[in-house]
């Protein structure tokens, strides 16, 4: 998918919500144990109560992989049912690698090959070859970890470089020299909205994904009036808050409404601002 | 196992290598694709050949999720053989992992509880809290990326930061309080040996895991000679050189002979410091 594509997908669904699949197996109703794969059929009934309101979906395989091999094929099941029946959903592989060269490519293929992931999160510590087999992919995305919403952001991202900015800023700059706005995203997390207009500095043209909201407490209006560019450039994720928000045998329910809030505020933010 | 434990196979093999188990599908001989779960078997091989003359094995995470859930439940036969057969083997999963805390419990439970790994390597860009999770297990090791052996490091691990220190020596004197020399290695690639002196003077107790020997071009005596501590504190990682020395069905022979080379080399090391 390109950005253009991403952006008309945004304009006709009044949303750039990207709910997060970080479906814990012990936190999913007791109905759902008896089916061979619970963790799937949840996500299948969150995907099918929520899909006209979002734009992308982002399993978190931390989630997957403590399940087993059974996690992976839920996983499978998951990515495969959104590709078949709702093809414009963004699907993004959460996974935060970041390996040498060739151990990067065999990721490359587990995510966009096996899976046909459209996105996958990397992290940047390892540099350039890291990230650069992902790259390589046509109409796949790279997205990696600029600026994150949790506590210890503070003890490296947010350490200041001998030229005086802090690492994240010099990991922006340098990584959005090896790819386009076409191919590369960057993850800044809704807890730093005062940080996202010198972040729009260095990449106005970018889309930026942006976990934090909703559970880890960041401010959907403060960081998409910070944050926006022409083609909205801002997918928010929204995790914990929409699939958890009611943990009976009703969930889909809960999470709808609350998908419904959101698109809302999306809705009235993008017409505030022109965009639709 | 403490650190204790692992120098005394250290002391009882002569040896601290470690082969790292990259098994990619596609490299392994033909012969072997009629078994149901053909790079367990192949791993298996390679464990029974080699055994006696390693301290550790570590598998690496893509090679197996390139292969979808059949990946999985190899890499699950492949922890479960060594672990029923050889419970003195130290076992890695290099996953390269870092994440938010709730993701990392995650992960943590895949490596530590399910799979039975003794240690996973980690990424130290999102901070603390993205580690914590995994030094709350007993007798369990976090392994931080410190300065790798990939061409990439120089983007950010080789960058000075305001105190002109590098990055990569500011995540190793930032990590080593997080945890003990127990429960925390890191990860120094090969291909740095002239860097091992000043890391030692900043962990001189911790052990250090050493990719980067053989086929990235490290050379194991610099390595030792400029980073053994008294407890040994290295184990050097072979992967390629060892698992794919030969390609024939043979392939386990070759990969003793070339296991017994390193640890020829090892033994007289180790003979030499009077570690052994």
């Amino acid at each position: 998918m390109t950005s253009e594509e991403l952006f008309r997908n945004i304009k006709r669904k009044t949303s750039f919500l990207c709910v997060g699949l970080d479906t814990d197996f012990n936190k999913i109703p007791k109905a759902l144990l008896d089916k061979p794969y619970p963790v799937f059929e949840f996500n299948k009934r969150i995907i099918d109560a929520t899909e006209d309101l979002v734009v992308a979906y982002k399993p978190n395989l931390a989630f997957y992989e403590s399940l087993g091999a059974a996690g992976w094929i839920s996983l499978e099941m998951t990515v495969n049912y959104v590709r078949k029946n709702f093809p414009d959903i963004f699907l993004i592989a959460d996974a935060k690698r970041g390996d040498i060269g060739n151990t990067s490519s065999m990721y490359a293929n587990a995510f966009f090959r096996n899976l046909e992931f459209d996105a996958v999160t990397l992290s940047p510590y390892m540099g350039r070859d890291s990230i650069q087999p992902y790259l390589e992919y046509t109409n796949k995305w790279s997205i990696v970890l600029g600026l994150t919403s949790n506590a210890g952001s503070r003890d490296f991202q947010q350490k200041k470089t001998s030229e005086k900015k802090f690492l994240f800023e010099d990991v922006i700059t340098t990584v959005k020299e090896w790819g386009t706005e076409n191919n590369t995203m960057f993850v800044v997390g809704a807890t730093k909205a005062e940080q996202f207009k010198s972040i729009r500095k260095i990449i106005p043209d970018h889309f930026i994904l942006v976990p934090g909201i909703g559970a880890q407490g960041g401010s959907l209006e403060d960081v998409f009036l910070s944050g926006y560019n022409d083609r909205c450039g801002l997918l928010v994720n929204v995790s914990r808050s929409i699939i958890y928000a009611d943990v009976t045998n009703r969930f889909e329910i809960s999470a709808r409404q609350k998908a419904i809030e959101y698109r809302d505020q999306m809705e009235n933010l993008l017409l505030r601002t022109g965009l639709i």
